[in-house]
């Protein structure tokens, strides 16, 4: 069985809290929300990947034939809320994903609230979204997201 | 101040245990047995990888210009003995990586009793490094090198 803070320590280099924006028509507030916890690991350590899975008892693995990794990933906000952030509440991140982790909880807590349905809150959202993963790829810029928001206003 | 595990962790994921062989005419054998340890994070990381250093009380660091990342190594053959093997002997590596690291320790065991300057021993280091690290990039074949050992023989 894994310890506790070997799997933060793997998380630290390996993991991926990320909050990703859809457009949906058929929501009020026109943006979707999607948080995910994945952690990547190379083929050959698909049976290291199953003990993580089998420590949080939640998520599943998929294989991604482009670069030849196995993920794990979290997106059920039920799971994240009650699983996955609990561990990092008592073994946290010690390097500069300890940030990403701070914004990538708030917004679940929020969404717990319900708050990514509506209009008032969700900018808040974008906002601690935009500030995680800087070197991650966006499609959608944050300003254009506030001004879909701003239209569905009208 | 870091715990053992996380450290473990971590190193799973980001760590690289190798050994690299240079040609080297002024030594009998021909040719030099270099082992390293290092991992590498992203630059925002540098803090961290200090209080791993501090942690290992061995080892340094350098910035790698060409991927925006700092490098955390020891190369010294009495830290990798006396302080960087007994930890991941306490605190094992729980993936495919348990593998290189089990090659590497022995090599540096051998190399500690001076047997990479042997010509009937080192045969037996080239064929270790060379079940280690199955995606890495290496200068020479182990052909080659098996090659120029006979050679020296001559």
């Amino acid at each position: 069985m894994l310890t506790p803070w070997y799997i933060t320590g793997l998380v630290e280099g390996e993991g991926c809290f990320s909050i990703s924006f859809t457009l949906r028509k058929r929501l009020s507030v026109g943006i979707e929300v999607r948080p995910s916890f994945s952690l990547s690991l190379n083929k050959r350590d698909l049976k290291l990947l199953k003990e993580v899975q089998a420590y949080f008892s939640c998520g599943g693995i998929r294989f991604s034939r482009s670069d030849g990794t196995y993920k794990y990933e979290v997106r059920s906000l039920q799971s994240l809320v009650e699983k996955i952030i609990p561990h990092f509440g008592r073994y946290p991140l010690q390097g500069s994903k300890a940030g990403d982790f701070e914004r990538f909880s708030q917004i679940c807590q929020m969404m717990r609230a319900n708050l990514h349905l509506s209009r008032k809150h969700l900018p808040r959202i974008i906002e601690l979204a935009y500030g995680m993963n800087p070197s991650g790829q966006r499609r959608y810029s944050k300003e254009f997201l506030l001004q879909v928001l701003d239209g569905e206003k009208g």
